[in-house]
């Protein structure tokens, strides 16, 4: 590696990087994710920016301080308050198709005669029932909307992958011919929530993620670095995909350490 | 009206046309489609195409039946069946996402390490363990095939329209780029099922449906005639979509009769 250009902040994706996503539970931590973090706090500037989309900010952060990972709930960045912000500057009034511990977010908003359907349900809360209702909002629209917390093909639990909700909105796609506006990684909107929050240029940041195609390219699609690591939902195939990345590391302690080492360059 | 062309043989979709659906009930008979059934079986010839995915072809004919719309079950064809010898023609071993009612058609068919999984469930069966299993099977496949019993959009109940099978089968190819096959309407090998029960030409055939694309266009790409009728899923934007009946009637019973009346020519 050359002495490269200069990394003066971080955004970690959480699930898949700090820690393994386990059903109905806490989860387990990723090795070494806890130091990687308390080093970042330490020496350099850092931000979580997550797709997670089932529970709030502050029950992000608890869940992962129970693993011993010490994030703080003001650094974490997930998409159902932005969505909340961004139906309230749009005067968007959604059916909510979304987690119970995320609408506090949207308290205040008018859900009534909805103009578009905000989805971030998939796992125990998803149905059948839940998701015809959605579709019967949409269908019902001169020109439906569908915001999205993500569009993620599937993500990872520890005992598999699982169908994300990216697939339900193109399922909705499919059966009502909606938009459908991502507000969570990999749009450009949702990347410059963490870069606004670090506070510098794009350039001067790298993005460490799971994914491929939605944190690396994601990121680099917005002038950041992107980094790979070989935890979480990674797969030996994305080597097949168009993305490279900026660095491949096995963890995120991996991948600190290399740049820490490099006098926080890359 | 022009004298027209001769009608041998009639098509008939079954929900839309001779009842509309309910859920977890029988649902209840369009008007006069009892009469137009018994008059096709005395002066024409006549079968049943359905994309019904829920029931074995004996409780189709059986609901109809109390419903007091005598079809003879033999004269009844759902897509189960078909798929059934498709994958024993093919030597596919599914794994089943579908009814309890139509597994039996698929009675010894070895299901053990699947190449490929069958769809045919939504409403009460689906949940999202089903369809994460369904994912799981097609992302683990070098080249995942999902046949579906049907591509529709949404299908009508008489409380609204419903998501259908076609929405997650897009889901799943956006999460496993599986191959999407159909054997349900408008599939030409599914159109041809109806076509060999009549035993005759495309041409003398005209399929009575309520879905314009998948009952009145698929038909017409078979070469037969294709007639919608304004019951059913019927909507009045269907005149935006590229396809142009050969004739459009409020119900099964005034296309027939108009039929008939015109010395069985259109």
């Amino acid at each position: 590696m050359s002495n490269g250009r200069a990394v003066n902040g971080f955004l970690l994706d959480i699930t898949g990087v700090l820690y393994n996503s386990i059903y109905k539970s806490d989860g387990v931590a990723i090795a070494k994710s806890a130091e990687a973090v308390d080093f970042l706090y330490k020496h350099s500037n850092v931000k979580f920016l997550s797709n997670a989309k089932g529970n709030s900010n502050r029950n992000v952060a608890r869940r992962l301080q129970r693993l011993g990972i010490n994030v703080r709930e003001e650094d974490v960045i997930t998409p159902a308050p932005v969505v909340a912000q961004y139906c309230r500057e749009h005067k968007l009034r959604p059916h909510l198709f979304v987690r119970e511990d995320v609408l506090q977010y949207f308290d205040g908003i008018d859900t009534s005669s909805p103009n578009c359907v905000v989805m971030g349900e998939v796992e125990e809360g998803f149905s059948f029932e839940r998701i015809n209702r959605a579709f019967r909002v949409l269908i019902d629209m001169p020109k439906p909307l569908l915001i999205t917390m993500g569009n993620g093909k599937f993500f990872q639990r520890v005992d598999g992958p699982c169908i994300d909700v990216g697939a339900f909105a193109a399922a909705l796609k499919f059966s009502t011919n909606c938009e459908v506006l991502n507000i969570g990684k990999p749009s450009r909107f949702y990347f410059e929530q963490g870069i606004n929050a670090l506070g510098m240029k794009p350039e001067e940041i790298v993005m460490v993620g799971d994914d491929l195609m939605s944190d690396v390219g994601g990121a680099q699609a917005c002038g950041m670095r992107g980094i790979q690591v070989r935890t979480g939902k990674w797969r030996p195939d994305f080597e097949k995909l168009p993305v490279t990345p900026d660095l491949t590391a096995d963890c995120l302690y991996d991948a600190v350490k290399l740049i820490a080492d490099n006098g926080f360059r890359l």
